[in-house]
């Protein structure tokens, strides 16, 4: 295949200029060597070897020629200016290269050179002067410190891994993008000792420029890529990571993603490694689950689910039917399929009594266990998938059929089965089996997907609906409008924070300032009793840590008593605060507590977070997140995606809560949070109380926090 | 290896009786056939070709000889009794053949024959039928329905499978032990083809007599098993079950168990499969745990975590030591250790110094990344691993050496890796790498077990710790001596109810039954105020359902009036109820509600349930069960485990409960149910308030159910 074929749809992409670095039509060398083993040497010697059609173009100042190739002395020398030039001199001589490869011309550059930002702070400079010589002639820069580029299709091999010795990329249309060399290369021997198609690989080490985020947006608009494998340690840097994943959804390109660093010792290992803000794991999974990208938990799961979509085929509405040759098997993959939501609806009776007077002794419920007997009568498979696709109407299948030797019933099952495909095209088939490579090449030839292991094809089968839901979900809901937010210069009280909520159409809980003991006997009564009182004071953020809130104040002499005890206390546990008097807010009863927050990461910005009240938060951390601004429809996702949530719903007879109330106020506050800018450190609004259904949701408590 | 190597140790355990089908002298095959890929064919084949040193014996009534053996017209001719024989007869002789070689003497049977419980109840009949004749004579059956028994060591097919004509087992200490035939040869075959040594396989089919737990028992006790994986689709029988895991456990060997039929489901599909009672999994998940049993979710995990155990090593506080030379996969191996909970202790400051000397850039935390140095300096290798093992201290190592060819560094790093072993045998060395067959065969004789997947190392790993966690543990404390239990003749009141739990040492809170409102007062003052109060009648178990209940009773007047509501509410919603008045009770504050329950499986007995009150049990299913009875080590272990233990251990500033005087209650119930006898359908403690530390914990309600 000519490397033309791997030009992009848009050259107006924000992505066109990683053309030269993925899909150049000439590369220099800078630091070419002669031996075929060394970082200079291997990328020519796997060119040469494997039919790159370009032009290679080595430098050295010492050598006619490297290779059999004709090398120049310098990069001014060069009788053309390159696509791309690879630099594989020592760290010291890399920014003159690159100074050099600007001035003649060349736009990209892939620099191998280790001993950069990963190294030390002098290293960092070091990459920081590079990467200002690249920048100063609009040259992009994949690396320093990294495995490189290649693509097994064109011959293109800007790479010194060694995983190449053992074996050339399978082709086929999974492309790999991985900021870890080790792991790119991992991933991609893994797949070829599978006989998986991924020719595409590309590692982006220490991201001084180009991040994986920018190599997943080329790959997302790469003609002959149809899926995409990204390893991911931490995002640095947001716009380009978000357009990626929206170029990749928008072109219907499955993105699955393995990001590493989800636990408290992975981060350690992540900071330890390499210098990237390994960012908050729940606010990665927001966004992933935001743009329907598949989180794989394992690198095999990555490329069953990654081989599993070469299929194209994406059921929006997912269904599972089952055809086995296994009762035990049938029972372990509806096991599977209940864990991760895969639904497996019944057959219609009618179909199950005929499959029944096909065979007496199958089960046909769905799983359908045909039993042994289609050995005996391999007529029976057509009929049985007829039945199972044409009347179960199922959008996925799942025939297992336990092992098939080279020899025996093998051609007359393949036949049958490439009809199934045949007959049934817009279906996704799936064949759990034991055989040999060669006739899974068979199988999968046909259209079928061979995954040894029923657990692992149901994983993969149950990621293709959730990029269909993501590939067919519209737009949604636009997040509702606020008028615009100023906020103070100093982090607010309580009452002001209520007061600039209450301007985006945030509630709280009717309250009142009242500087005076009579004031706030007055509040109460005009709230109807029982009330709560705090403490009201700029410079007291925490107040119930100095026992600065009363619940339950029953009548005005309690609120008179009140009144006194919250200034005493407040003047003990922090005497130079300034008090303003006291908060009296109605109490709100029979609604059910919840906790509604922003806070900021540092590359995502404003991240909003549901989660019911008290234990929930505390003790099971059954919480929910997405970045900042969304729509009513979003918020009422989140909140129906907690655990927790059928205490909101009207579980075991308990009155519903006003989710739709719920719902407007977190999509106003990811509004609020999103338009108040950089300023806005945090947002806690807890509790909040949603009201039985029509009665609203109220912020009994606020907390806006200015950085 | 002859066959005498598989005698049992021990002719006296009560599966001794399993001898002739598993490791038989000699063997009859009734219903031989010439034809090679016949039923009754392929044992013959398979033992003839296989080096079988036994006798075999066919039987057919129409040849002289059966594929060149001397065959013999009936059971009655054969010239010594056979020690088994297999059955490979139409249903319809198949009882007959049966009766035939019981009268021979033959104490073991092993029938192929289908078409018997799987099919009907008039072949439900046909199996009892023949289930008495082998009873009478003492003999035990495998199956009917069954792919019979094979050990690969000593040539003994007693299988007509025809997976073994793609390959014989591979030589190894792994027994597998199926329920389904289906199934266990689809293990047998994935082990076969990834060199794991599995050369024993026995497959129960309908269970008439013979059951996997039996099977199990006989592995158990079989000298040249080490560890066995399970098949199991539901327990019939939990005498033979239990003691079999039992036997394991004293044996030290690894059960490696799969359960299918967790889900609703699953179980729906087991019930369409085979008879068997599915039994609730959560049951069957407490008694695997009590013996130590690892359950696991897939194949492939069983697998790999038998393959890992025949290294024997089990430790009881495993620790975890990576040593990678990808940060990224060390980051990937931390995130999984923190997911299953398998520790990664930080290695020592000073020897993280000593590691920095020998490579500037490594990471030293844990995992240690050694970086690509080591390629160039192998000697490196056992540097690093010496810190790791000598000054880390871990009971078990992962090495992430991502790819090793054939031809390179191979010879040398297996040298080195070697060393590593000798100089540590006693921990767990695991290693992930790509690497061809023989070059996995070569590090595994070498005392490395390899997983080419590093995920699936780190699952396999933390295994072994559970495994060595449950061989080391003692007896624990026995359970708590209760008086002798009397169940009423019918389901007793709730004051009865807590009578008979008080006697068992079980505290209810202070309470008593009043027939009269001016009793009902008096009991009330006598607790002090608020109180509870609820009808008392014997033909009222759910009180709440009927309004029955009224909390925060607040003084005289409120008891008058309660009693009076009560009776009123009582006789509307329950004309023909016999009431006895209300009991009042004190109302408990500040304790922690929780739920303890007892019901009653129909294969294991009385099973006790722990969990958190309200939202916990409704929404969360936050609970735990475990077999009755059981002593207050293993209560106290059930009641830290949920995961809202925080609530009772004082999370947050919380008050610690009574957790103590909790699982003493709860062993105490335990010990009650089970003396109880199967009289007993179920009992509910809801609510169970836990008090703070040193104030016990009291039943607030109690039922009792007679079945």
């Amino acid at each position: 295949m000519p490397e033309t074929t791997t030009a992009r749809a848009s050259a107006a992409s924000r992505f066109a200029s990683l053309d030269p670095l993925i899909a150049p039509r000439s590369i220099a060398v800078i630091g070419a060597s002669g031996d075929a083993t060394r970082i200079g040497g291997r990328p020519i010697a796997y060119m040469r070897a494997h039919g790159f059609k370009g032009t290679i173009l080595p430098v050295n100042p010492n050598r006619p020629e490297v290779q059999g190739v004709k090398a120049f002395p310098s990069v001014a020398d060069l009788p053309e200016t390159p696509d791309v030039a690879i630099v594989a001199v020592p760290a010291n001589l890399a920014v003159q290269a690159i100074e050099d490869l600007g001035r003649k011309g060349t736009k990209g550059a892939i620099v191998f050179t280790a001993g950069f930002a990963e190294v030390d702070e002098a290293g960092e400079r070091e990459q920081d002067r590079m990467l200002a010589a690249a920048r100063a002639h609009g040259m992009r820069l994949l690396g320093p410190n990294c495995l490189g580029a290649f693509d097994g299709r064109t011959g293109y091999y800007a790479t010194f891994t060694a995983s190449l010795d053992s074996g050339l990329p399978i082709p086929g249309r999974i492309a790999i993008a991985s900021q870890s060399g080790a792991y790119g290369t991992h991933v991609f021997t893994i797949a070829r000792n599978r006989g998986i198609g991924a020719s595409l690989c590309v590692m982006t080490g220490n991201e001084g420029d180009v991040t994986v985020g920018d190599v997943i947006g080329w790959m997302a608009e790469h003609p002959d890529t149809d899926v995409i494998a990204a390893y991911v340690e931490g995002v640095r840097e947001a716009d380009s990571f978000l357009a990626s994943l929206a170029a990749a959804k928008a072109a219907k390109k499955p993105v699955v993603l393995m990001k590493v660093g989800r636990s408290a010792l992975g981060t350690a290992a992540a900071k330890s490694h390499t210098a990237s803000i390994a960012g908050d794991d729940a606010v990665t999974e927001a966004v992933l689950n935001e743009f329907g990208v598949v989180r794989a938990r394992t690198t095999e799961e990555m490329l069953d689910i990654a081989h599993t979509a070469t299929r194209r085929i994406y059921p929006a509405r997912n269904t599972l039917g089952v055809l086995t040759v296994s009762g035990g098997a049938g029972v372990l993959i509806s096991d599977v399929a209940e864990q991760v939501g895969l639904p497996m609806p019944e057959m219609p009776k009618p179909a199950q009594a005929r499959l029944k007077e096909l065979v007496s002794f199958s089960a046909t419920r769905n799983p359908v266990d045909a039993t042994a007997q289609v050995s005996n009568d391999m007529t029976l498979i057509t009929k049985f998938f007829g039945e199972l696709e044409r009347e179960g109407g199922y959008s996925s299948v799942l025939a297992f059929f336990s092992q098939v030797a080279a020899s025996s019933r093998g051609p007359l099952l393949r036949e049958k089965l490439a009809e199934v495909v045949q007959q049934f095209p817009d279906r996704l088939h799936v064949l759990s089996v034991i055989t040999p490579p060669e006739i899974t090449r068979n199988f999968e030839s046909d259209g079928w997907i061979v995954h040894e292991d029923p657990t692992r094809a149901v994983v993969a089968i149950e990621a293709m609906g959730r990029f269909g839901a993501a590939f067919e979900a519209g737009p949604g809901l636009p997040p509702p409008t606020v008028p615009a937010v100023t906020l103070p210069a100093t982090t607010p009280t309580e009452a002001e924070a209520k007061r600039l909520l209450a301007e985006a159409g945030i509630d709280s809980a009717p309250e009142r300032a009242c500087p005076t003991p009579a004031e706030a006997v007055a509040a109460a009564e005009s709230f109807g009793f029982p009330v709560v009182m705090k403490i009201l004071s700029p410079d007291i953020l925490h107040k119930s840590e100095i026992g600065g809130v009363l619940l339950d104040v029953a009548d005005a002499a309690g609120v008179r008593d009140g009144f006194a005890t919250l200034l005493d206390r407040a003047k003990r546990a922090a005497p130079a605060a300034r008090i303003e008097g006291v908060l009296v807010a109605k109490q709100l009863k029979g609604g059910v507590e919840c906790i509604l927050g922003i806070h900021r990461d540092p590359v995502f910005g404003p991240i909003a977070m549901f989660g019911l009240g008290g234990i929930f938060v505390e003790i099971l951390k059954d919480v929910v997140f997405r970045r900042c601004p969304f729509g009513e429809d979003v918020a009422e996702q989140m909140i129906r995606s907690i655990k927790g949530a059928p205490l909101l719903l009207g579980a075991r007879g308990r009155r519903p809560a006003d989710v739709k109330a719920l719902a407007r106020m977190l999509a106003r506050l990811s509004v609020f949070a999103h338009q108040a800018g950089p300023r806005l450190a945090s947002i806690d609004l807890n509790p909040v109380f949603a009201m039985p259904e029509g009665e609203g949701a109220f912020a009994a408590d606020a907390v806006v926090e200015i950085g």
